[in-house]
């Protein structure tokens, strides 16, 4: 259900609480834009996610000033943004881009012990599916320098825009090209590390994400 | 200049403060978070953006309740986040990812009359170069229902991470496959409006970003 932050206000038909919808914005991105208020002000930062169960799971290093602010229960607001397309219409004002956000509101609870150990395979698994299980798991000191935070989706809203072009009734006559131009991600090939030996070969999660068969 | 806002302190040698480099990010992206601080907690929501000589320019309707907080005056942190790839370690706790982010600080000038009508054509340009003089400019109503939003670029700074793995040297020796999954932005086939007549071809602007010639 929607909380008073969460509700979409502003054109909001695009504005969904379907926590399915939620879920696959969620699951398909990779990068989220974290903001906290400090003493200096809001922040914002970039920063990787893996959505468990019904929280969104935060990591970074122990030394890392947003982590440690974040980890201590101030109130943070999270956005994943997934751009699908440019919207152009026949006017200016009515271009658009077609797009599929999540906004959480919530505080963050530090993940610790065998659930953070299990928080980072499944990061990386959100990642790329399937390499937790080819890389050397995380030791005691790596664990440590790793802060780890989940915040509840409770709070959570997801705002879609989809289809062509709302082109104002005056405008559907002028000589203009009007439609959707859409956009995706592509996957390049993958550069082996320099120092990689060359009897090593692709991985399966590799191979997988890259579409090779 | 780096200000004790902009200084990059988390793997600091990440950190750029070069105009080129911040510049070169901001023209290249299309939709940025904006974090402020409202009477319910930081808020953070994705818009669409463009950069204009030393400034962010953020437009959206008058009526969006974001943008008119940010109109008045307060503390913004807005973000700027390219993905370019995901960076696979032997360790899973070495994974990572490269990009390109930048992050401002500052407070919003309205922008109005002439300036605004521009940077709304602007706008629409850095989204689809040369789109603005193909589709009808805004007129009088239109500027009006729309708030156009400067942002100075002093309090500007970039991160960039770039290149293989950084892997334990007790980790080279593993069987693992490491090194970078490359990601790029891929431009579909346009979609044209279901009202279009089949005689409105398409515009240079389409031809160019989908690479036809």
């Amino acid at each position: 259900m929607p909380t008073p932050r969460t509700t979409v206000r502003r054109r909001s038909q695009r504005g969904q609480y379907d926590r399915a919808v939620i879920d696959a914005i969620l699951d398909e991105g990779k990068v989220c834009h974290v903001a906290l208020t400090t003493d200096d002000g809001p922040v914002v930062l970039p920063t990787g996610y893996v959505r468990i169960g019904d929280e969104l799971v935060l990591h970074g290093a122990v030394a890392n000033a947003m982590m440690r602010q974040a980890a201590d229960g101030r109130l943070l607001s999270i956005a994943v943004t997934l751009l699908d397309g440019f919207v152009l219409a026949r006017s200016t004002f009515n271009h658009s881009m077609n797009y599929r956000s999540v906004v959480v509101f919530g505080r963050a609870r530090v993940v610790e012990g065998e659930e953070k150990a299990a928080a980072l395979a499944t990061f990386v698994d959100h990642i790329v599916p399937g390499r937790s299980a080819e890389a050397r798991a995380a030791n005691d000191s790596e664990l440590r320098a790793t802060l780890a935070l989940a915040v509840s989706m409770d709070e959570a809203s997801a705002k879609v825009r989809t289809g062509p072009p709302h082109d104002a009734e005056d405008d559907l006559a002028l000589p203009v090209w009007a439609g959707v131009v859409p956009l995706g991600t592509v996957v390049g090939d993958p550069e082996p590390d320099p120092t990689l030996p060359d009897d090593v070969p692709l991985p399966p999660s590799v191979l997988e994400l890259c579409g090779f068969r």
